[in-house]
C-alpha cells in the first residue's frame, strides 16, 4: 500500500493547484557551501539558477563530438533510448548516457554541478535520468509547458520534491533557438492534473505530451503570477532547476541548434516508489529503479580544461 | 510578353542569392520628411523599423473588438478571406480587412503610416494586401523564414521591390509569444528559390508554405551575415518592414496572444502585371487587382485618442 499521497495528480477531476509539501533548498546556508547566499536565495525564491560558462570550450567540443558519435551510431539510433522528432525523424533526444558513455558519466559526477545538487538536496544523489537534447535548426520541435515532477511522481513514483536537473549547455542557447522559457516561482505551485495516464503512454509522451500538462486556466493564472523568462545562455553555461518549476520551450526555426546535456540528481532519500497511478512503471531507460547507484564525491579533481 | 525579370524564382534550378536591384528608400532625405534621419538610414540599412506606440491604447482596443467581432461572425469564418491554423481549425489569418471593414479601411489610410509609407517609396500609395493575424496563446503556430516579396513577384506578379508592410501591434508583442523575428541588413540579398509552384498553391501555402522558402545553406549564410533581431514591442507600436526582408516567427506557447493588423502598401507606379511564373495569379483578397484604388492623402487629421 503506497502511503500518502500529497501530490496527486491525472485522478480524473479538474485540474487544481496544490501548494508544495516540500522545501525548495533542504538545508541552510552556511560558510564553504558551493553557491553564495544570494544564488541559494535565488534559487529558492525562482526554483532556478544560471550559472555562465561553468565549462570549457574544449570540454563542451568533446561533448558535441560525442553528441555526433551517437547521431552516426545506428544501432543506438535504433534502439529505444533514442527518441526522434514526429514528422522529420530527426534525432531528438538520447537517454541513460550516464550508463552508456563514458564522457557523460564523468560529467553526470563532476563536482561542479554534483556538489551543488547535494547542497541543495542535502543528500546523497543518484542519477534518475539522463539525456542528451538535440533541438536541430531550422526545425526543431517546441516543448510543451510542464513541471518535471508531475509526471516523475506520476510516472515513476519519485514520492517528494527533492529532486533537481542541471542542462549543460553544448550550444549557444539564444533567444531565438528554442532555449528554456521558464515561470520563475511557479516551483512553489503544484498543478494537479485533469485525465488519466494511458498504458505505454511514455512512447507518445516523449514525442508529444498530451496528459500531465496542465490547462489553460492554471498555466494563465501562474504566468499572471510569476511571468515568463528566458533562460538564454552561452554555451559552457549550466541552467540549475527545481524538479517542480514550469517551464517549455518554442520552436526553433533558427539555423542554429541547440544541444543541452541534461541529468536529473534524487535524493537517496527520495528513490522512486511505486507509481502514483495504477500504470506500471516506465522503462529504466526513463526512470532509474534497477540501475540505481549512489553517485561517489569525487577524489580526483574534475577534469578542468588545459591551455 | 513579360519584360525581363529582374527577379526570377521557382524556376525549378538551384537556389540563387542575387543581388537587389533597387532602392530601398527611394528618394533623399529633406526637411519636413515625416521620419527623422537617422530612423531613415536604419530602415535603408536594416530594412525595418519599429515606432513605439504610434496608436493609443483606445485605438487599440477599438482594433481588438473589430478581431473579436470577425472571429464571431460565420459566415467570415466560412469564407475564403478566413484562413485557420492546420490541425486545431483555430482562426489564423483574416484577408482584405481594409476593402471590408470600416475601421480597418481608415487605419489602412491613417496618415501615421501612409505619410512614411509615401515618403520612402516615393510614389501615391494602394494596399496590395491587408490583413488581421491572429497568433493564439498556448499553441500558436510558427512562420517559416521568408522574404513576401518573392511570393508577391512570383504569385501575383509584383515587379520591382517597392513596397514595404506595415504590422500594428494589437497585444504586446513578447520574447515569448511569436512576435517577429527579422534578419537586419537581409533586404539587400533576394534568395531566388528552387522548385516550381505547384497551381493553386496559395490554398496549402496560407497554412504552411513550402516552395518559395528559402534552402538551409541561403538561410545559414544570410543568418551569419545579418543575425536575428527580435522586434518585440508593445501593443500600438508599428513595425515598417520593407518588401524583402527575411522574416519568421516561432510558435506561441505563452498563455498570451500575438495579433497584429498588417498591411502592404505598394507604390502605384509599381502595380501587379501578369505572375513571373506559369500560374495564373492568387485571387484577389490575397493581391489586389481589379479593387485597386489609390490611398487618398487625408484632408483630415488622424482619429487620434482622446482623453
Amino acid at each position: 500500500m503506497q502511503t500518502q499521497d500529497l501530490y496527486p495528480s491525472r485522478t480524473g477531476h479538474q485540474t487544481r493547484c496544490l501548494e508544495r509539501q516540500d522545501p525548495v533548498i533542504h538545508q541552510h546556508y552556511r560558510d564553504g557551501a558551493p553557491l553564495s547566499k544570494a544564488q541559494l536565495q535565488q534559487y529558492n525564491r525562482e526554483g532556478y539558477l544560471l550559472l555562465p560558462n561553468l565549462f570549457g570550450r574544449a570540454e563542451v567540443s568533446r561533448m558535441l563530438q560525442t553528441l555526433e558519435q551517437m547521431q552516426q551510431d545506428s544501432d543506438l539510433m535504433a534502439s529505444e533510448r533514442a527518441i526522434s522528432e514526429p514528422g522529420s525523424g530527426a534525432l531528438r533526444s538520447v537517454f541513460q548516457v550516464h550508463l552508456h558513455n563514458d564522457l557523460c558519466r564523468r560529467v553526470a559526477a563532476d563536482p561542479r554541478i554534483t556538489d551543488i545538487a547535494r547542497f541543495i538536496l542535502n543528500d546523497e544523489l543518484y542519477i534518475h535520468q539522463s539525456r542528451l537534447n538535440f533541438k536541430p535548426g531550422f526545425n526543431g520541435r517546441e516543448f510543451y509547458w510542464h513541471s518535471d515532477f508531475e509526471t516523475w511522481h506520476v510516472e515513476d513514483g519519485m514520492p517528494r520534491m527533492r529532486a533537481l536537473s542541471a542542462s549543460i549547455l553544448l550550444t549557444d542557447n539564444t533567444l531565438f533557438n528554442g532555449s528554456l522559457m521558464v515561470m520563475p516561482g511557479s516551483h512553489r505551485t503544484y498543478i494537479s492534473c485533469a485525465g488519466e495516464t494511458p498504458e505505454h503512454y511514455y512512447r507518445d509522451s516523449l514525442k508529444q505530451q498530451t496528459v500531465g500538462t496542465p490547462d489553460n486556466h492554471s498555466l494563465a493564472r501562474l504566468h499572471q503570477r510569476h511571468g515568463i523568462r528566458s533562460t538564454a545562455a552561452p554555451a559552457g553555461s549550466v541552467l540549475l532547476f527545481d524538479c517542480n518549476l514550469m517551464h517549455g520551450s518554442s520552436s526553433n526555426i533558427s539555423p542554429q541548434p541547440r544541444s543541452n546535456l541534461f541529468f536529473v540528481y534524487n535524493a537517496v532519500s527520495n528513490r522512486c516508489v511505486k507509481p502514483y497511478s495504477p500504470c506500471p512503471p516506465r522503462p529504466e531507460f526513463l526512470a532509474t529503479r534497477d540501475s540505481f547507484e549512489v553517485l561517489e564525491c569525487s577524489a580526483e579533481p574534475p577534469a578542468r580544461e588545459v591551455g
